[in-house]
């Protein structure tokens, strides 16, 4: 696939950390430690003033871009921007596809994962870290039925019919990130500082991530032009957000294959169609792409790793030239 | 500066997980978890298998590259491969420099940095994670002499010449990761996974990278061409290590300025000063450039991000010209 598309035009590739703040800590004891063989030991105090809470986003710019605005690909939990990077497979990801049908591409790593660094643990982010097991992912990300991990991808029954490279699971899972369950104040915002001064963007959002995503266009609403929800994981509370202010920011909600064989995505789905109806009472346009019910068999909850993410993202940028975001 | 650059001509961006072994825990208690607004809660089991101890590599490659070998950009400790992207000043990196001098660019996050992620600590990884305060950076990067720092970067006292862009200091420190002082031989080994794979590469490292760039010199000398070692902070013991295998591999060592004013690298400088004897000994091609004394003054730690970062890249780039390694 690679091999056949063209040479990228590329005016620049960046990066910048946006949002957080300075927040200092005292009372920790000092510490002697020796950082590199070959030096004598350091005498580190902890204690001082850090920089916490901000997001790292990485872009790459086109020299004559097609789309209106640029995309915001947003990972979702316990991932970072990396799920839209090389695929596990090792064949080009969503980053690429995307870039080569025209778009300026950004991707975030949100507050706490990847290159946006994380802060220290219980003082500044509360609770303890979190490390999803193979186990959670395998069964999280549909890749096989409810209680079908065995120890190993190897050893577990994945659906017949998965999209997704089984054996690649555990390159997919060297790409997983602690997270907290404690931090989606900060996130959400240095995700609104990231609409704000650098929109508007058009997002597309995995899981978790969608969450986010319609916070900042909650905040926002002139700098999200649209939002691709690929499988959402929630959803803002409708009785504590005025939905209303989405209703110039069309969506499209893209569901894999295999919910039926998930207690959690069963109740998960339900409650993104009852969201999905509100959203629609309040004007706001919501497309579906339900790939097995258009005949696309063995997505997981990781379309944009599945062996089909072209066919997947095709279907994503024909809704993108649909709803006018790009030519 | 970034306006005048050419467009650049891109085959493939792209990135990839290096090195890491599986590993399980178990004994944990359960906890029960809500993961999305909206959701019930999940209960986690934190017990079970994980991938840990791999690295993170990005590589953007040229249509058609002047330089001989892939570039490989290795940070220093306490930071990721963000070193290299887009400055603090929001000004191009070296990233960006070198892709316009024609090499294919990888970046490297180590294990247990940015993308590279980390495990869990102390179970995985030994210890506790460190995090370096912003006085500790001021005074270890030499933005401020020994004493200068100050609460912040405002109220602190700078080198009068610092080439560092003081009132961006705030936003360096947003490009700070934890670190582990255990975990050496873990990023050794998948640095050194990354050389036999991927390489051949050219490498340029920084500070604490340039004791791992060497390992994987150690190890897969017929995999490492060059090494420019930015103001390396440590070195393999040579009673310990064959630096006759390195004869092959041209080094450059690049200093920037005021070590007088700072106790720590007026020992780490000498110890380098006798360990660069001793490649010589062994035959190893060993260059200098040392800034002040050319008539570069203010230079910091990180001149791969001080003000005149194109002015240090070029002598570089030059260098790898004198040694053959580009056109």
């Amino acid at each position: 696939m690679s091999a056949d598309r063209a040479v990228l035009q590329v005016r620049e590739i960046g990066s910048m950390h946006v949002g957080g703040r300075s927040a200092s800590i005292d009372g920790l004891p000092l510490r002697e430690i020796t950082f590199s063989p070959g030096n004598p030991p350091v005498r580190v105090d902890p204690n001082g003033e850090f920089e916490i809470e901000q997001m790292y986003v990485q872009y790459v710019r086109l020299a004559a871009p097609r789309a209106h605005q640029p995309l915001l690909l947003v990972h979702g939990g316990g991932l970072c921007g990396v799920t839209y990077e090389t695929k596990p497979d090792g064949q080009p990801g969503w980053q690429s596809f995307f870039l080569h049908a025209g778009h300026d591409v950004h991707v975030a790593d949100a507050v706490e994962r990847g290159r946006a660094s994380w802060a220290r643990s219980p003082e500044f982010f509360g609770g303890e870290a979190l490390f999803r097991t193979k186990a959670e992912a395998w069964e999280l990300f549909r890749i096989g039925p409810d209680g079908s991990w065995n120890g190993s991808a190897l050893a577990s029954a994945a659906h017949p019919d998965t999209r997704f490279p089984v054996l690649r699971f555990d390159q997919f899972m060297k790409q997983a990130v602690p997270r907290w369950a404690s931090t989606d104040a900060a996130v959400q915002a240095a995700y609104d500082t990231l609409a704000r001064d650098q929109g508007p963007f058009v997002v597309i959002a995995h899981s978790q991530g969608c969450n986010f995503a319609t916070g900042m266009a909650l905040a926002h609403p002139d700098k999200v032009r649209a939002i691709v929800a690929i499988e959402p994981s929630g959803f803002p509370d409708p009785a504590r957000h005025a939905l209303g202010r989405l209703a110039q920011i069309p969506q499209l909600f893209v569901w894999g294959d295999h919910m039926a064989h998930s207690a959690l995505w069963l109740r998960v789905r339900q409650g993104l169609d009852d969201y999905r109806a509100q959203l629609r009472a309040h004007g706001v346009t919501v497309d579906v792409l339900d790939l097995p019910a258009m005949g696309i068999q063995g997505n997981t909850h990781l379309p944009m790793m599945d062996t089909n993410s072209d066919q997947v993202a095709a279907l994503v940028q024909d809704w993108m030239l649909l709803r006018g975001l790009t030519r």
